[in-house]
């Protein structure tokens, strides 16, 4: 068993975290995964085909677990079928703890899946991107849910996988930080909740909306870092 | 959040306890839940329909994950792309403490569903069918793997589910008895694993093959308890 699976989403983080893997790895020992699961923000898997691509990456899989979207989460906004996404200003404290992007056990799922696709071709490790300000809106984000996930795949007699998560500790300016270091097209990642709806809209035209939480994590990190962000709306 | 999900597979064990936990919370707080992943015995699902109807369970879901059969588990022959079932007498000590029949991360995968669908539908528990004699083969289905999966679902903020699996100290035999005191239909259970094809057969004509591991466990059970199975394939 060597060799590793990268949860790729086309979000900032983890395109960061594909780009590190594969300094560590060698392209060729790098898989990128990526779920379709119903969400708002498709044009993620567009950055995330991108950005494997960028990284020499040749095996990137999205697994359609659409049904998810119908059946598990009827209520979360993180779907496209849910309600319209809040701006960060009007969500309440008991929204903080649990936003209504919350997508019920997302990340068990998600890592399940990883772990079971990694187990089947032989790669002993599955990374994916949580970052330090993810873990107060989400209790799957957390350092504590990610030990007591690889508790369970230890178990495992014959082929144990381990669940890395090295931005764990990394802010959201940590990880642009290191995508400028790394050479990434920030172009080329999607963050904003909200999506550009089913339109096919050329990379130099893409915006975030600037107002969901999403984007303003975002806008904030850029700032913090002194860097442009080309997806910023503010921009011209 | 109150309410049971049951995984109800059609195969023996988890029909006994969805009429179990039918008992216990009353039907209409009950919901059956199976998957489609590509299983060679897909008879396994219309056994499940007929367990959830004569249970008088009025919502049974079953969730097509097919992907996982070309994706995830592209050795395992459980899976009807997969090699043949070997019989049990052709397995080795090392096929048996990871039978050929193993799927990568499936239970994980299967239960992290199921709580997200529990949660979303306000239930607070998943109900699922692992057995005594299951623990020697699979390494998610002992009951340290289900005290894991539970210590990660308990990090939920708002709604943690429980996993349980009550029957995970009785035998196969236990089983059988218990299903002939709450009264199920054993021609409506399914359990071979090389399952029937794609022909649809009358519930009166089926049998299993009787040779393979799934086949030789129940037989065995039925023999202890000194009850006939209708899918004895000795049975004229």
């Amino acid at each position: 068993m060597n060799g590793a699976v990268v949860l790729t989403s086309g979000g900032l983080d983890s395109s960061v975290l594909l780009h590190q893997v594969v300094r560590e790895y060698g392209a060729e020992n790098v898989r990128a995964l990526s779920f379709f699961y119903g969400q708002r923000h498709a044009i993620e898997l567009e950055c995330a085909e991108a950005q494997a691509e960028a990284a020499g990456v040749e095996t990137h899989v999205v697994l359609d677990i659409g049904f998810m979207g119908a059946l598990l989460a009827p209520g979360s906004t993180l779907l496209a079928a849910g309600d319209a996404v809040p701006d960060l200003k009007d969500l309440s404290e008991a929204d903080l703890a649990q936003p209504p992007t919350y997508v019920p056990n997302r990340n068990m799922m998600l890592l399940s899946m990883a772990a079971a696709y990694a187990e089947a071709q032989g790669c002993s490790r599955v990374y994916y991107g949580a970052q330090a300000q993810d873990e107060y809106g989400y209790w799957d984000c957390t350092e504590t849910f990610l030990e007591r996930i690889n508790g369970v795949l230890a178990l495992n007699r014959k082929t144990p996988v381990q669940v890395l998560a090295p931005l764990v500790h990394h802010s959201k300016a940590d990880n642009v930080r290191l995508g400028v270091e790394l050479g990434i097209d920030f172009a080329q990642t999607w963050t904003c909740y909200r999506g550009l709806g089913n339109d096919t809209v050329a990379v130099s035209e893409r915006r975030g909306c600037g107002t969901c939480p999403s984007c303003v994590e975002r806008i904030q990190a850029f700032k913090a870092v002194g860097v442009t962000d080309p997806l910023d709306p503010a921009r011209s």
